[in-house]
């Protein structure tokens, strides 16, 4: 072989494949915000950031506790500790759905739960249906590796139920699992019982199994229920992913899991792949796992009802402000942390897409939601509902003048509003939480996940 | 499509081709040991599991007040936050290698840091070089996603130095890099810098960039000195991965980390590879990371040299005892963790390998070493350094009774002490250090890394 006299060291064709459709489209933008306006970023889906949201004190104390017993430094099991494994399984378990230890896990973050379970059920070639809109992991960790997706739509004029007929429609010979997203990233949506089985149907109809991104687990407003999608069958095979992330505010602490619901062992080779897969890095850190039993156990209901009443008072802020705006059209979610806001294009002819109207937003309000083709569905923001209530408000607000400025009557005239020589500009919003420093785009640490 | 009658759920190519070459082996070793000894597992790379080694005070300090400040909830960067890449970048740069923040990807444990670099060189079908003896992750996180593998040797009576002129020829026009591990697992052994520089001239004549597995730095033997190789080198492309996990006895953590050593930008690609592969799973736990620089910067320096003691201490016991046993040849080391002991298999002619060896020494001695097959080297045993000295000497002394039972002389004589009619069984040793419930086999948690 001939020595080379130059150096070339071009990056693999994963790494290349591998890409953040949020990234992607974010870094596009171009974000200039008003400086007369304090930036108020909604686009951030990281419960902690903004300082309103923290951990249960036991959480903390918990991990503390963990630290100084010096008990888990060592290495563990690739799958997790035996006890933290029981944790999980006993956390999960529901009157219909038994889960043990040997069914759990542990994983680095559930974006390593989902890695895992894509990478477990499909070669490259074959494909896995993923909802539209949608979290854009699912298609990153797909693409990376050979893997197509296929779109299933929700349907915002049924509370983003899944488009059955298509759904069952995507289904080829390729295809290898269904992900379903429950409550779910963006849509803040929650399926009853009822849309489950429907699901389910199809699953078992067409023998595929379901990969349920269940990472919103119990973060339902009350008048809901969630059901895991494991609860309602004794056939289809189910990789349940979930973690402390969402529920528990702690999304840095990468603790995630799958649990394996498996009837009549169909997924004994999947949970073996599963096993074999978890030893490539090793799962997940040892001291949240020291600290897991207390924490699935000892968190007390009243920190998870006040979570939840911060995100559905934010939801019922920005749904009755911008119901009344012209030209917005908002779906009242009913869990996880965000909602979805149509836009009707036709009345800003300005705008030719919905990222010219968010960088438009940030330009002129300093309010940054995440452009819905983020999420592959056109003509949508995202809002993000953990900030502090007064922020929400503040944001439709603007919200409400940025479109009062922008939007044209189906006879083509300009609202009221934009005619007035000049928009009052309203004082830069205060936050008593003291999180003013956060109150930035941050969009690096935004695209983690979203 | 006709629907299919039946669950039919394959594990994926990538899943099955996931393999841990120790867990095969050692599953399919037969492991009884001798119930009137105490069992002293010599097999575990995990310096925690004797309790002997615990880390420094100001690193859980550290860790507990980064938990408490409740500042390291968030998702931060996939590559890190801002501060802990900083502080890598201070610990990691040299006088000749300057490392900044920029130059630093944390990833969830070096087994990920390792993952990541593989994943970005190479593409299915092309090669990577790897050490024989060598630490067998390598291979599996190859050979999952179709890169191959070719041993270069690493020569025993040269104090394990690799061999230059093989390393050489197995380079062809599909190879991507040259792994190099320094300080050596399985071999403890240390690279001088003339070696060092010997493998950098190869790689910068043939053009191949290096992965430099250099878990173990700093952890060598007074009078013996560790360089990065990157310190060596203004030409040659270098991706160092260390981490916090054995130098400060905590594996369990899985804090790793990537420090990117371009010239000329010839890493260019490969930097935005390694930054979008960090996308998939984003990083490491933050509650370390929040941690990282007063660890980094703050662990006294008489803590290392302790932890050095001790295993330096057990090197001397063990090279001094088993030196005087016939038919072994200990390789004494000079870094990391371990001794590796070779076996004259001629004169042990009942055994046909050295994985008959180490069964037959759990079933008759309780000591178990982790045959050299693991590490693709035959007739030798590997030999875990962190143990207290008296389990050491313990082990020793039980390895050299039997030796003495099986040895054959080479004009074919038993040796003396196995024509005894009885061998005195020892008691079962004591420990005062706390440890005496993880004495045992816990092949579950030797597994993940060894």
């Amino acid at each position: 072989m001939k020595p080379k006299k130059m150096w070339d060291v071009p990056a693999s064709n994963i790494s290349k494949n591998t890409s953040n459709p949020i990234r992607a489209i974010v870094d596009t933008i171009e974000l200039n915000p008003n400086p007369d306006k304090q930036m108020i970023a909604l686009s951030i889906g990281d419960p902690t950031v903004f300082g309103n949201l923290k951990p249960a004190e036991v959480v903390i104390e918990a991990v503390v506790e963990s630290v100084k017993s010096m008990k888990f430094n060592g290495y563990v099991p690739s799958t997790g500790t035996p006890k933290a494994r029981e944790a999980i399984a006993a956390y999960t378990s529901t009157e219909t759905s038994h889960v043990t230890a040997k069914d759990v896990i542990i994983c680095s973050g559930c974006s390593s739960s989902l890695e895992m379970c894509i990478t477990v059920l499909a070669n490259p070639g074959d494909n896995i249906l993923v909802p539209r809109p949608g979290f854009p992991l699912y298609q990153t960790l797909a693409h990376c590796i050979g893997i197509h997706t296929k779109f299933y739509n929700l349907l915002p004029e049924r509370g983003w139920e899944a488009d059955l007929k298509m759904l069952e429609a995507q289904i080829d010979a390729s295809t290898r699992a269904i992900v379903i997203n429950n409550p779910s990233n963006p849509c803040g949506s929650v399926f009853d019982e009822a849309h489950l089985r429907q699901i389910l149907d199809i699953a078992a109809r067409r023998k595929v199994p379901i990969i349920a991104d269940e990472i919103y687990d119990h973060f339902v407003f009350p008048g809901n229920k969630f059901h895991y999608i494991a609860s309602l069958t004794k056939e289809v095979p189910i990789l349940s992913c979930s973690g402390l992330t969402k529920r528990y505010l702690v999304p840095g602490w990468r603790m995630g899991w799958i649990t394996v619901h498996d009837h009549d062992h169909v997924l004994k080779e999947v949970r073996a792949g599963l096993q074999r897969l978890s030893t490539r890095t090793i799962g997940s850190n040892t001291l949240v796992q020291g600290a897991l039993q207390a924490i699935l156990s000892r968190t007390p209901g009243e920190f998870f009802r006040s979570t939840l009443e911060v995100v559905q008072t934010n939801a019922e802020i920005a749904y009755g402000a911008l119901s009344a705006v012209k030209g917005l059209k908002p779906v009242m979610p009913r869990g996880a942390m965000y909602m979805m806001v149509g836009i009707e294009m036709e009345r800003f002819p300005e705008f030719s897409s919905d990222l010219q109207v968010v960088e438009a937003m940030v330009t002129e309000q300093s309010v940054f939601c995440l452009p819905g083709k983020c999420f592959d569905l056109a003509n949508y923001v995202r809002l993000v509902l953990t900030v502090p209530p007064e922020f929400m408000r503040e944001a439709c607000e603007r919200m409400a003048e940025f479109c009062a400025t922008h939007y044209v009557e189906p006879d083509g005239h300009q609202s009221e509003l934009s005619d007035a020589d000049e928009v009052t500009s309203s004082e830069p919003v205060k936050c008593d939480c003291g999180a003013s420093d956060v109150i930035r785009l941050e969009i690096a640490s935004a695209t983690p996940d979203t």
